[in-house]
């Protein structure tokens, strides 16, 4: 295992910031791959309230070659970088900057990291009817990457946020030529929905520790055939996957997509292949503390 | 030995930062003391040519706990800073900063480090004429630091600069009450200055790596009983050391004044004594690569 001894003026030095960040998993999970990969790169974590001199500190110190950004800075972060990715600005928020060596390029692997996990799933996405649950920031992100890289049926989104609903309906619409439909989320637009949702993507906090006991959707209106992908990961399996999985769907835990976020974060820091399976395991470590 | 993976957002971030900075021994040393003492630290080594965002960046980032300034940008980065002592307002320029809860703290330990040199090494000062070799910016850091803190009987400086000889003379009249007498280095003035001095202190770079054929004191200078100090480490023994050896005077080698400094460093960073003889053994070691 690399030590601190290695440590010189050519190690390339990454960060998460955030507030609160205390309880980060990403030093963990990115030490442990550039040690696995022997890459002389080293991760910490910042504590930040300033975003935007935590990023004029990012570009004056020439070697701090990538930064994880989480909440609540995710679309602050934007405005002090030089290059975003059109999808990554119709989503509007970064979790990853890169500092090339005269400019700092803002990216989202939220979305991407979601998509490669249907795909390393083996789920069929394209002519395939979706249903979203929420609209914040990782539905945002997930929905313009399916929608902006797959060819789904229908992508059916619900939320009881009538407001941010319609910001992400109307942003869809004129980002991307997906077949778009939303309502508010009530008891019959969400069993109208899972009449004909193939694969249904859970992207709200509901269920998240400590309210395990909690799930938006009644388990007598699942149907077979149905895939259900819930980004809450705390706890592993949440009371939606449970039941889903206790009606033989096929289910996808979101410590898949936090891990894939990650692991597309550590190849635009390395430009190496992510060691996944370590990566796994630490988050998987962590995860059972 | 600690390895990458105890980094968490516990840990406390230092940095050396400079220009060029490849070649810096204090991630080496400062690590290895962390690892010895176990602390929840960690040290990296940054290029910057921007020293006013670097600083910035180290106030949004709240564990950036300590930084070491180093060549060019001793002197700038006071400007970035909000408290310095007095003393090092009159050196002029500073290589350390501490990031107290709200603010960035200036002080310099290159004086000190000088200082403490001569303290263990069991010199007395008091009332001991010192001959000054030299008027930049360590002579300025060692020339206050005494004025400051002993009573010399007289502290004499000689140099080929008169512009940075007059400086300093000056300031050194308005800021203490030390006994000043300064003179444009000529081999008569020399050798006037070695027929009293009991302390030399060498603080120019005649002698260093590559240029170790020089000095600046003929060997016929010297008297017996004299301590003589030279700042230039590379080589160890500079050959004005060898030269005061030879003549049976106390020599002290400059890399005992670098490893104080960083002592000192080490000491603002942790709050805790430094693991002295781990330093030492590390600068020894990376100085005989």
């Amino acid at each position: 295992m690399k030590d601190f001894r290695t440590i010189s003026a050519n190690t390339q030095i990454c960060a998460v910031i955030g507030n609160p960040i205390a309880h980060s998993l990403s030093p963990a999970l990115h030490n442990a791959a550039f040690a696995e990969l022997s890459l002389d790169f080293i991760y910490v974590a910042c504590r930040v309230e300033d975003v935007k001199n935590a990023l004029a500190g990012m570009r004056a110190l020439e070697n701090f070659r990538g930064m994880s950004v989480t909440i609540p800075h995710k679309i602050e972060a934007m405005k002090y970088v030089d290059d975003i990715a059109e999808a990554d600005r119709s989503i509007g928020s970064i979790n990853t900057i890169i500092h090339e060596k005269d400019k700092l390029v803002g990216l989202g692997t939220d979305g991407p990291g979601a998509l490669k996990t249907l795909v390393d799933a083996g789920i069929e996405i394209n002519g395939k009817n979706i249903l979203m649950l929420g609209s914040g920031g990782a539905a945002r992100a997930i929905a313009f990457t399916l929608a902006l890289n797959t060819k789904p049926g229908e992508l059916s989104i619900l939320d009881i946020n009538e407001r941010m609903l319609q910001q992400l309906t109307t942003d869809l619409k004129a980002g991307t030529d997906a077949s778009i439909k939303s309502q508010l989320l009530t008891q019959n637009s969400l069993a109208e929905a899972m009449d004909t949702a193939d694969i249904i993507l859970h992207c709200t906090p509901v269920g998240m520790h400590p309210n395990t006991d909690a799930s938006l959707i009644p388990s007598d209106l699942f149907r077979s055939g149905q895939v259900v992908f819930d980004i809450v990961y705390t706890p592993l399996e949440t009371k939606l996957l449970a039941h889903a999985k206790s009606r033989g769907l096929t289910i996808i835990c979101g410590v898949e997509m936090f891990i894939n976020q990650a692991v597309l974060q550590f190849e635009q820091f390395t430009g190496v292949n992510a060691p996944v399976e370590v990566m796994r395991r630490v988050v998987m470590e962590q995860l059972k503390l």
